[in-house]
């Protein structure tokens, strides 16, 4: 074998292993990429702001369709003293009849967003005021968010009052 | 150069390669092991159900301290007509209340979990009966879970009544 010859096939392994090596490298690299990007928790507490507004807006307008378009398709509303309204066409009756009652002007304050890219857990407290401004009850509430059509949509919507029940109607 | 030392040396850096080669993926590889483990929501379930198991024996034993303690020391009880009772030691004398009032008998069934790592969401439904084991109310809840001390607790515990709320105590 001629020294030259014996150089090149030096060269053309040493090449061959650095390549493998670095491939095997930008390989993992490439498994990182294809990874799902981190969640990001503020975008989503952004999402649960945005439905939060819309819902404050659309129910002050009486528009019940609109606020029951914020609930995913297969939501349960679990409010106090009724039975769990299941899935969005029995939810927009309730809030229907939110509307005809009056109740119509809610505050919704968000106190924590906990979450992932499957579901988000919102704690907050509500007021409702009366067409004067008057404050007629406020409470608390878990609400759980879950993405749908690319929006975080209410999923579970669970509250109650702070004050004693009223007494019931004469 | 003798032809030997020249082989040595190429020796050497051929096994130099291969050992920073192979060096590069067992670094990968225990990062791989360093990664945490896939959430088990499986096992967590059985964790929300431990603790409403805990939850319900411990209740109708009257023991509202070991009930207070399957709380987080941070939880807060949302519960309906009254104010949120923020803290282990509040939620302790709330649940005392419930004691002396005989609403021990409560009986918790899990709908669904849903959570990761560090959260899980808890949907259910309630009853509560009479020391005779008459039902007197009957409801939903969220419940957010975290664990604390090696023990998936109560963090958030949110409910209402499926009922109107009774006329008021004459």
């Amino acid at each position: 074998m001629k020294r030259t010859h014996f150089f090149a096939i030096i060269f053309i392994s040493v090449a061959s292993l650095l390549y493998a090596c670095n491939n095997s490298g930008s390989s993992s690299a490439s498994t990182d990429k294809d990874t799902k990007p981190a969640f990001d928790l503020t975008a989503a507490k952004k999402g649960v702001e945005e439905g939060n507004k819309a819902f404050m807006e659309l129910l002050k307008k009486g528009d019940s369709v609109g606020v029951a378009n914020l609930y995913t398709m297969d939501a349960k509303l679990l409010g106090p003293n009724m039975p769990a309204a299941v899935g969005r066409s029995s939810i927009q009756s309730v809030l229907g009849g939110f509307v005809n009652a009056g109740f119509t002007n809610f505050s919704l304050i968000t106190t924590e967003v906990w979450g992932y890219e499957n579901l988000l857990s919102e704690e907050g407290v509500w007021a409702l005021a009366g067409k004067d401004g008057k404050e007629l009850d406020r409470g608390k509430y878990i609400v759980l968010w879950k993405m749908e059509d690319g929006k975080w949509k209410l999923f579970r919507d669970c509250w109650n009052s702070d004050n004693p029940p009223p007494p019931p109607a004469k």
